[in-house]
């Protein structure tokens, strides 16, 4: 029941988007994002419900995830998406959803990634991996991160490793400095 | 200026959303999906707009491009997004951040998809390519098509080949049946 502790109503209440969720140790990552929200004063809301009936036939327990995690989108008052690749050129499918949802609800949206290495090149790597003719579609390259509508999306710029070395999948460094500003701009 | 071409104000207005745009011959495929939805009785709008200055510095097109994007899908009714397998083991990530959005305005969402693999197996082919411990992590099996936040934001099933057979990448058979299902919902 971690995913509904009860906060004070001032904190703004923030949805922790990401493939976190796929996390051998996810339960105790959704708890150390929380604990950091917590930290800047914002009640975080991680989609990692142990109170979900995990025993459910697969086609009525992926559904209960949907509607549980829009539940949850629903009362947050904004996102921090972890937008570090996942299997693939470009951030988790399902994280993306959700970030559209914000921008398309009107609530802020921020978001990191723990990767350096730029979308163009993310995306001529799996350019090669596809057989023809997929290999030969457009590359997207306008030295960013990721898709221009991620980018567009963001209330405040993408956090990335400042030093250009990518940081380890579950590090919780460019969350945290996420965290900052986006406490620092919901406060403000 | 084929994207913005006059619409009879009856005609409900349809976002095209998908990687197309990375297509070859982006410009045909735009025109020929526009010229099957006005077969529907429906106006397709399509992400491609020639009018946009592609000589503009990247860092002020990028955000030119995601603003007409933008703009085209606030004057939607609805989105039919292209989920056919991009570069990862899901859909195109903008793509993905257009359904969100769609799905956070409360407007219906449809989708198709040319692959007959299901998410799992390309799930497992690009953990397969990951380095450990990224490829330790926990893989969706719910037997769907893709990630559970893509089909729980679905107004009807996801349009799939019927035989089980993959459509080349550009086939415009299933957005075909997928706009004939669309088109059937949004005049009944």
């Amino acid at each position: 029941m971690l995913a509904w502790m009860p906060a004070s109503p001032a904190l703004p209440k923030i949805y922790l988007a990401g493939p976190d969720v796929f996390l051998p140790n996810a339960a105790a990552q959704a708890q150390a994002k929380r604990a950091l929200c917590a930290e800047f004063g914002l009640h975080g809301i991680a989609p990692f419900n142990p109170a979900l009936d995990m025993s459910l036939p697969a086609q009525v327990l992926w559904r209960a995830i949907y509607e549980d995690d829009l539940a949850m989108m629903r009362e947050s008052d904004a996102v921090i998406a972890n937008l570090t690749p996942f299997r693939g050129a470009s951030a988790d499918a399902g994280t993306l959803v959700e970030l559209g949802w914000f921008l398309g609800q009107g609530k802020p949206v921020f978001g990191y990634s723990n990767s350096a290495v730029m979308f163009a090149q993310r995306s001529r790597q799996q350019a090669a991996l596809a057989e023809e003719p997929l290999a030969g579609l457009g590359i997207e390259d306008f030295g960013l991160a990721d898709n221009l509508m991620i980018q567009g999306s963001l209330t405040l710029p993408l956090t990335l490793p400042p030093d250009g070395a990518s940081r380890p999948f579950d590090s919780l460094e460019m969350f945290r400095r996420c965290l900052e500003a986006a406490a620092g701009w919901l406060k403000g």
